[in-house]
């Protein structure tokens, strides 16, 4: 069954981070197939930054997004950019403080919306804004259950700096357990 | 003009991490677009690593490389993989300790082949075995001339770890030079 995935923010937020983590537990430890794009256009000088993820059990025969079955948005101008583009009945996960969603849109699309303050949580329980993406995929992980949290968890220790593991994995947990 | 790159080699070796910095520099400091994709499969599980970018002046509405320009491989399951995929006149980059190119290739092919002693350099002159893909980007970058020093300098700044810039930008100028 193939999922797609769309991460999307600003630049610096480790928008393309949180894409590879995500590809490579699904492929590496979860055994399934993964393809991950980083798509880069006139948007991206302007600071935005956008990650797709396609994970399959199947090959992937079509490597990008054709409507993602869960959209992530770190930033409003993402959300006015992508929000519209989501599969019925699809997730749309969103940084709380930093987005606001329009009164309606969770019926227009008949979508689950989850407002979830990843900033918030990445400064006040790890004292570091930066995580706010690695908190986010441990929302994501519980939300979607499409990767395991295991397999997660290795893939963030594989890809984030060395002597920073630890940090990183208490926020996925806190991430994690929000849900 | 579109221009294609793979980039593959071993996990560790910070084979995404030299397609994210390339796919960067394009699209964001050389006004260019660029799409760059990892692709998860079985073969993964053994420890292989490909990153594929896709550079262009116009939109890039294939994202994926269908025959690659550009092909640097850092390990010898890697060249023994894509070696045989590869355009007419292309350029053909590895690692010559780690990769045995052999006799008849490069005319078989009727590519420019360049053995370079990346993880050498990276370990003499930097210290550190880790940098070898900085170095290979040097190198790449001077013999592609696809994207500009500058803008390859910029990108490689924004995407590694705070407090390792210098290190790696001089890791960068020893495979720049090299050539």
């Amino acid at each position: 069954m193939r999922k797609e995935f769309r991460i999307s923010g600003f630049g610096g937020q480790g928008i393309v981070l949180s894409g590879v983590i995500l590809g490579r537990s699904a492929a590496i430890y979860d055994n399934k197939n993964a393809v991950q794009t980083q798509s880069y256009g006139p948007e991206a000088r302007g600071g935005a930054s956008r990650s797709e993820v396609v994970i399959s059990e199947d090959i992937i025969d079509f490597p990008k997004v054709i409507k993602p079955d869960v959209l992530v948005c770190m930033s409003q101008p993402a959300f006015d950019s992508y929000g519209g583009d989501i599969k019925d009945q699809g997730v749309v996960i969103v940084d709380r403080d930093l987005v606001t969603v329009p009164e309606g849109y969770k019926e227009k699309y008949n979508v689950k919306v989850y407002e979830i303050p990843f900033t918030e949580i990445a400064y006040k329980e790890i004292g570091l804004k930066i995580v706010a993406n690695i908190v986010m995929l441990g929302s994501l992980t519980k939300i979607t259950n499409i990767v395991s949290k295991e397999a997660m968890e290795k893939a963030i220790l594989d890809s984030v700096p060395k002597g920073t593991g630890e940090k990183n994995i208490l926020a996925f947990e806190k991430g994690y357990n929000y849900i």
